[in-house]
């Protein structure tokens, strides 16, 4: 059945010469290594591609191979670098037209538009849509493609890429979208000699002395609230800036509060400017993440949610847990 | 390969009724899940069996079905209940007689001994020896063995028993031993209707407040040596009292040390009573743990080791120090 979804993408690809790959904004592991992965292996195949993403790709990533190629839109300068005229756009991960920032103008300079995602949310924006919700990730849409259009290729970096989508987007395959597919394609990039241990070092292992500091101070301020079931964690801008740090790099810290037995809301209070609190959501059982954000003008899912609240951490802190009285049954 | 290995063993458990299986001292996921896969899917066939374990298992797998069927052999009154005779004993995951600690004599209970393990150190001390190193975990080895019993065999019981020996011995996939079969078999079970997200949460996001705080105070510890290539941490019996926790609780604490960029070497120092210090250690690049914790009596492999060093934590750090002078190159 994927096969046949994906024949309008190959037939595109394989007429084409010259693609824009776009990623999208505040991009992750899937977006950037989906991204990757395509534009390697079309460069492998003799066709020309330019990468573009309205933010920077994370540090984080930066072992992957071509990473420094991608093209920031909004950039002084950045504009004139694009090219007229692309056979085909294809935006990866991209779930609306919103999520492209900057590179969305990229749409018009085509007539052939290729959206690629595995978001339920997606708006099928593109001439051609491949959005498949029951996936893990778009990166193994991305494989599927690859396999479609090449089944003998073979490239650690383009496999490196993929693992690095499907790893990040199944929280190293124990979230719920973690599919058989997933874990089948793993199985087949560590036979094509993926060092499976260094990958997941540089993924998920892979900390700063800095971060660490920091991550000491935030647990320290660990405040329970009603009957142990509600985790408060604190992050002060003083708290970032003697760690050297900017607020960038409080990722993941809530999941130390949701993550407590009995536990069943966690939140991180994270000062951003003067009266400016931005809360990381995290919930389990009861308690819905993105109905409590939406409360406070933000959003996300029903386990994971966020939003900004314009009050000093304290008087945030307060507002929440108003807000979570009768969530809590 | 593996088939023609396994079958003495599938004769034995087909020929016989009444079994002891024996998970290794401090046993860990792999040795656990093994055993009550095998046990499990034996008594789904008719069999009888008995498990046994020197040591209690680990709490945090207290989910899993029929643990709270091992008896540990040293327990008062535990010996009575030992059957006679068996048709056979089989030892999972044990990699030599020492680590069947006061199970060992159950090896004289039967004419059939199986030794069923995954680690190149086993001294094949059984009558049937089954012993892969290249594999992931012995849960592998019992997935196989299932397999070839029983094809069409199902129960989530038993998968969930298999999937918890795979991922915890390869740290959630991410570790060198993490090889294709693991992924396959993971991939099946999941078709199976594994729910990945609540074992995921079980073995690896599950935490209590107590260990949140002690966490807080070991990280608050951290020490930078050697231009910052040797991380120490610190646990104090003061620390652990403060927490209500005993000795066990602070594993995996030692990889905060070593996964920040630039370490070379982590350890974990923790006062076990008075002038006598616990020492874990954990390399990369260069360093070999072992190496080093031989120095003091220890061992353990290239990247993970440990000794007990007579002494004081203070004490202790000062000879640790000066032992791995020469050893950062």
């Amino acid at each position: 059945m994927r096969a046949i979804k994906l024949m309008p993408v190959v037939e595109a690809l394989k007429r084409g010469k010259h693609f824009a790959i776009i990623a999208h904004i505040a991009p992750d592991g899937d977006t950037i290594g989906s991204c990757l992965a395509l534009a390697n292996f079309l460069m492998d195949h003799g066709k020309t591609v330019e990468l573009y993403c309205h933010d920077a790709p994370p540090e984080s990533l930066a072992f992957l191979q071509g990473i420094r190629n991608f093209v920031r839109p909004g950039e002084s300068g950045g504009s004139q670098a694009h090219s007229a005229y692309y056979d085909a756009v294809v935006c990866l991960d991209c779930s609306d037209e919103g999520r492209l920032g900057d590179a969305a103008f990229l749409l018009k300079r085509t007539s052939c538009t290729i959206n690629i995602d595995h978001h339920a949310t997606n708006t099928l924006y593109a001439g051609i849509n491949v959005v498949e919700p029951g996936v893990s990730s778009t990166a193994e849409l991305v494989f599927d493609l690859i396999q479609e259009m090449d089944g003998d290729y073979f490239s650690l970096p383009v496999y490196e890429a993929i693992y690095t989508g499907i790893a990040t987007d199944t929280g190293g395959f124990g979230f719920s979208n973690t599919t058989p597919a997933a874990h089948r394609i793993a199985a087949q990039v560590i036979e094509y000699g993926l060092d499976v241990d260094r990958l997941t070092r540089l993924l998920f292992r892979n900390t700063t002395l800095a971060r660490v500091r920091l991550l000491a101070k935030v647990l320290d301020s660990l405040e329970m609230h009603c009957d142990d079931k509600v985790a408060f964690l604190m992050v002060s801008k003083v708290m970032l800036e003697e760690a050297g740090l900017d607020e960038n790099n409080t990722e993941g810290i809530v999941n130390y509060g949701i993550d407590i037995v009995g536990v069943e809301c966690a939140a991180l209070f994270k000062e951003v400017e003067k009266d400016k609190t931005k809360v990381s959501l995290r919930t389990k059982g009861a308690v819905d993440a993105s109905a409590l954000a939406v409360k406070f003008g933000g959003g996300g899912h029903a386990r994971a949610a966020g939003c900004l609240i314009n009050a000093g951490i304290e008087e945030a802190k307060g507002q929440v847990l108003e807000a979570l009285k009768g969530m809590l049954e």
